[in-house]
C-alpha cells in the first residue's frame, strides 16, 4: 500500500485520477491539492458524485511542504509552467514525482523553452525526467523518479505513429496528424470558448500551426526516428465531452501488407493498447485506459492511415499516469485501471 | 414564378429543399413525392415543423408522369440509382432538372460505373449534365436543362481545393482531405450507425479508402486540374446533426504569403463563399448556404493546409440546388437563399 | 421603413433579435451597444455568422443619448435592473421601446420589488408598461410606447394556461409547471454553470422554489384569472442550446372533453400558436416564432396535462419582441417573422 | 464464485450486466444469449469495447434447456411477454432467475393483464416472484427465487416518493411525476424515433397518460401505501444517452421542516441512496448504482418537491440486478458495484 497525494485535484484530469486511485487496491490518497479557491472544501462539494466516497478537504500548494512526509509518490495536474517550481524539492525530500503537466515532458530546456516561452529552473532535474509512455520505455520508468507523464493529444499521435516511424516506414515529410478532442481537453476553467452553445453543435480546427503539442510530437517521435523532424498537427474541438481521435496520414515507404502484423508485435507487451479490425470510436475506450488503434492504406495515392482513439483524461492523462505509477511500485501494469468503456 | 415538385420530399435534403422553397418568392410548389410508406399522408404529418405552412400530400414516382405538365423544373432527391431511370423522360417532357443525388455528377459513365456499379440507361442524357457548382461552372448551368447537385462532402473539399488546383500551386500527389460531418449526412433511415445512442459522445472515421465521395472530389478536382488525380479522403461522423467541416492537406509549390489572397480573388464573384480570417466552425454556416475557407501554411513541413465549412443540407445540398435553379431562370443567384446561421 | 437601434446586441437575445431585423423588409437597423468589452467591436467579430452580413460596431450604453434622434425604437435586451435607468429619457425623447429584460414585465412595483430587489425609480413609467404577449393583449400593445416583453419560460407557461385560467377549468392552487430550458437561457456569460463538459449528458433541476419567472408567471396569470394566486415552478437545464417545452399539470374542473378545442378558438386570431394533434417536440419550433401547445387529460387522476414548446430565443425573447414592434408598427403582426423551424 | 448467464446480452441493458459482472470477484459469466441474429457472433463483435475482455459467442433461447446445468442465476433483460415462456422452467431446474424485463414486477395478473394485454401462464410462479428494490424488500429478495427487477422509471420514481406515501405525508391524489430520460432507455433497436437527427437538440413527452411504467408506480406505491392509487406520470426523451431524472409533484400534509431528515432515517441502511443537499444531475450518477434523491417545499402552494436521479442502465436495470444477485447470493450488497459516476 503505498500513500499519495494529488495536487490539482479541482480539474478534470485531477479528479480522474481521484477516481481511480480511491478504487485502486494498493494506494491510500492522503491529500488533495487545489486552487487557493477551493481552500477548505471538501472535494465531493467540488464533485458531487463524490459524496460519500471521499471527504478530503482541499489544500493548496502552499501547504506542500507540510504534507510531503505522509506519502510516497505527489501527483501533479497543474497548468505548464508552475509544477516547475515544486518539483526540485519534492524530489529532494526522497518522494517520486508523476507530473500529469507539461514541464517534465521535453529532457531539452531548449526545446521545452521554445514551445512554452519559459526558462527551466532546473536543468539537471529536467535531464532526470522520464517520458511516462510505458509503450515506449517501460523498463526507464520502473526506476524513475520522475515522470513527465504524455499529453492527450501526444500520447494518441505517438502510439499511433510509433511502429512506422521506429521501423522507417513512411516518409518524416509527410506526417500530418488530424486530431478531433472532445471539450475537457480543455480543462475545468470556464470562458467563452468552452460556453455549452458555443461548442454544441459545432466542429471547428484551432491553434493550427501552433498547438505545443505539435512540439511535443515533433521532440517524442524524434526520439524514435533517431532524428530531428516536424509533423503537420491540426487539433478539432468536437462537441462531446471526452475522447481524442487521431487521423494520421503518411506517405508508405516499403509494402504496405504487414502493416497490421507489425502494429500488433510492436505492442505485443502493451495490455492498453489494441489494434482492431474496424475503425476505431472514442466511444470504445471512455473511461478505459485503453488505446485503439486501426491502419488502412490507400492504394492510389499510396498514403498509409493510421487511426487511434483514446479517452483524453484516461489514457491521455490519469490512467496513464496511474499505469506509470503502478511500474513505479512494482505493481501489475493494469492494476486499478481495468475498468471497461462506459457503452453506450 | 416558376412551379416546381420535389421528389423525395420525405428525406432531410428534401425537406431542407421545401423548407427553402416555401418562403422563395418567385417559387410555388405544386407536389411531393416520396417512398411508397408516405403514399397519401401529410408532408406536415411527416415534419410536424412544417404545420400550418405546407399541407401537400405525398404522392409516389408512380404519380411522375401525369403531373410533369404542371411545373417547369423537377428537384429529385433519391438515392443514388434511381434518378437515372426518370431523368430522360422529364428531360423529354422539356422540363429542367435538377438532381441532388448521384447520378449525374459524372459525364464519363466509365467513372460513374467504377463508383457505383451501376451502368448508366442513357449516355447522350449524362453527358449534357452540368455539375452544379456555381462557382465554378456559373455559365454553363445558366444554359443548362439537367443539373448534377454536388454532393456534400465534395462541395466542401472541391471549394477548399480548387484554388490551389487550379493555380497548380500544390503538389497533386499530396492531397489529404480530413472530413468531418453530422449525422443527418446519413439520411433519416433507421439503422443502428445512427441511432443516438451509438453516435452521440463518439467520433469515428468509416469507409476510410472507400468512400464514393471520393470518386466525385477526384474526378471532378481532375477536370479542374485539367488531368487526373487521386486524393486521399477519409470521412467522420461526429456527434452533431448539420455541418460539415473538411481539413485538407496538401504539399505547397510556390509561395506562401499570398494564400488568402488568391483565395479571395478566385471567389470574387461567388455570394456564398466567405473567406474567413479566423478558423472556420460549422456553426457559423448551420441552416446558411455559406461555405466559410480559411488558409494556413505551416511552414516547417511546407504544408498549406485549408479548411472549409458548410451545412451538409444546405450548401451541400438544398441550398446549392435551389442556387442552381435560380440560375436556370435567370434569378438573382441568392434569391430565397438569404438565411443567415441560427446562432448559437 | 422604421429605424431602430439595439442594445444588448453581444448578448444570444440581441443576436438574434439583429439577425431577425436584419431581413425583416421594413426596418433599418441604426446602431448597435453592448457591453464596455465590446466597444469599437465589429459585431461580426463577435458573432463571425454574421460576416458579410453586419457590420455595425458596437458602441455602448454612454453613447445612448447621441444615438437616439437617428431611431424610432430602441429594442433593450439587458439583465435585469439596467434599463430601468435608461427608459424613461428614452420615452421623453419620444421614441418607443420594446424591453427584453424584466424591468417592465410587472406594473406594480412592489412584486417588481419581491422578486428583483430593486426600487423602480420612476412608477409613472412602469405603470404605462403593457406586457408583450400579443395572444393576449394585442390592442394594447398597438397602442403602447413601452412594452416588457415576457420572459422565455414565462411565455411558454402563460399561453399554456391562459385558455385554462381565463375560463376557470382548474384549480388554481393544484398548478405545476415543470419547465424544461436548453443553455442558451442562461446567456452568453461564461461560468461553470454554463460550461460544456457539466451541462452536456446531464438534466438538472435549479432554482427549485425561488425562480424570478415564477414571479412573473403568477403575476401575469393572476391577471387573467382576475385574482392572486400562486404556482409551483421548478425550471431544469437541459443539454441542448435552444428550446422550451414546459408541461404543466392542474386539477380540471369541469367536463375534459373540449379541452382542445377551447385552445383552438382561444388562439383562433394568434397566427404564432397552433394547437398540436400529437406531442410538442422543441425541435418543430427551433429557430421559429412558434409555440406549440399540445393538451392531454388523465382521468384517473383528473389532471389536465398542458405541453407548449416555443424557442427561448425567438418566442421567447427577439421573435416576440419583434411581433411586438410589428404591432406598434402597424405592421402585419408576422412580418419579418415567418421562419421554419430548423429540421432536423 | 457463482455461475450465472445472461440472456438479452446484445441489448444496452444486456452488455451493462455484462460489463459490471465481468469485473464482479465473485461472479463468473458462463455463457450469453441474444436474438437469433446475433447467434454464433462474439459479443466483442456486437460491442467493440469489450475486446480482448469477453469473447464469448452469442447463443440463442433454443440453447437455453441444455445450458441451464451449468449456472446458478440466469439473468433475463428481454422485452415484455418473452421471459414468461422460460421462467417456470429455469425455476424447475433449480435455478434463480433476475429478471430485468416487466414480467414479474406485478404480482397480480390481473393488474399486468392492464398493462401489458397479457395472459400469464403460470400464475403460482407470478405469486412468488420478488420485486427487486432492495430499499424496501431487501429480506424478501434474500430469499427469493425469482426477481422482477424494477423498471428504470418506477425506481426513480418509488425511491423518491416511498419515504413520504410510507408515513402518509402526502395527498396520494395530488401525485404529478415529470419523469426525464435519456434515450439509451428506448432500447438498441433503430428506429426513427432513436434516430440522431430526430432526438438531439430537442426534448418531448410521449406516452402522456398511457406509459406502462405509470402502472408499475401505482401498483407498488399501492403496495407501499396499503391502498390503491393512480399517479400523473409523464416521460420525456432527452437529448443525452444515459440518465433518468424525475420531478414529483404533491401537496403536503403535515409539516414541511423535517422532510429531509426522514429521506436520510428512511434510507439509512440503503448504501446506494444518497440524500443530497443540492440539486440532484444525472451526471453525477452516470454509470454508478446511486440513487441522489433532494426534496424542496414550496410553502406558497403547500407542494413537497421530490427529485430523483438514477442511470437508468445501472440502478434502473443491470446495477440494481446484481444488487438483488449478491442478496441473494448473500455477498455484500455493494459487491462489484462501487464504481463512481464518469465525470464529467
Amino acid at each position: 500500500m503505498i500513500k499519495v497525494g494529488i495536487v490539482g485535484a479541482g480539474g478534470y484530469a485531477g479528479v480522474n485520477l481521484l477516481g481511480i486511485l480511491l478504487r485502486h487496491p494498493k494506494v491510500e490518497v492522503k491529500w488533495l491539492m487545489s486552487e487557493p479557491a477551493h481552500k477548505g472544501k471538501s472535494i465531493s462539494g467540488l464533485f458531487p458524485h463524490l459524496k460519500n466516497n471521499c471527504e478530503l478537504v482541499c489544500e493548496t500548494l502552499d501547504d506542500l511542504d507540510k504534507n510531503l512526509s505522509s506519502i510516497d509518490i505527489v501527483f501533479l495536474a497543474l497548468p505548464h509552467g508552475i509544477a516547475l517550481n515544486y518539483v526540485p524539492r519534492i524530489l529532494k525530500a526522497g518522494k517520486k514525482v508523476v507530473d500529469l503537466g507539461a514541464d517534465y515532458r521535453f529532457n531539452d530546456e531548449a526545446v521545452f523553452k521554445k514551445w512554452y516561452q519559459i526558462d527551466h529552473p532546473d536543468k539537471k532535474v529536467l535531464a532526470k525526467a522520464v517520458f511516462g509512455s510505458p509503450e515506449l520505455y517501460k523498463n526507464k520508468i520502473k526506476k524513475a523518479s520522475l515522470i513527465g507523464n504524455p499529453g492527450c493529444y501526444p500520447t494518441a499521435s505517438i502510439l499511433g505513429l510509433a511502429p512506422l516511424v521506429k521501423n522507417g516506414l513512411i516518409d518524416l515529410d509527410s506526417i500530418c496528424i488530424d486530431a478531433k478532442s472532445g471539450v475537457s481537453g480543455a480543462g475545468r476553467g470556464a470562458n467563452l470558448k468552452v460556453h455549452y452553445c458555443e461548442r454544441n453543435e459545432g466542429v471547428m480546427p484551432y491553434a493550427v500551426t501552433s498547438h505545443r503539442h505539435m512540439g511535443e510530437v515533433e521532440y517524442q517521435l524524434g526520439r524514435v526516428a533517431g532524428k530531428e523532424m516536424a509533423v503537420t498537427f491540426v487539433p478539432h474541438l468536437i462537441p462531446m465531452t471526452r475522447g481524442i481521435l487521431t487521423t494520421i496520414y503518411a506517405k508508405l515507404k516499403g509494402k504496405s501488407e504487414k502493416l497490421k502484423a507489425l502494429y500488433k508485435l510492436f505492442y505485443k507487451d502493451a495490455p492498453f493498447v489494441r489494434i482492431l479490425d474496424i475503425e476505431p470510436c472514442t466511444k470504445y475506450v471512455v473511461n478505459s485506459n485503453y488505446c485503439d488503434i486501426s491502419v488502412a492504406y490507400n492504394e492510389c495515392t499510396n498514403t498509409v492511415i493510421v487511426m487511434s482513439a483514446i479517452d483524453n483524461l484516461i489514457k491521455g492523462a490519469a490512467g496513464q499516469a496511474v499505469q506509470n505509477m503502478n511500474l513505479i511500485c512494482g505493481y501489475d501494469e493494469t492494476e486499478g485501471l481495468t475498468g471497461l468503456a462506459v457503452y453506450p
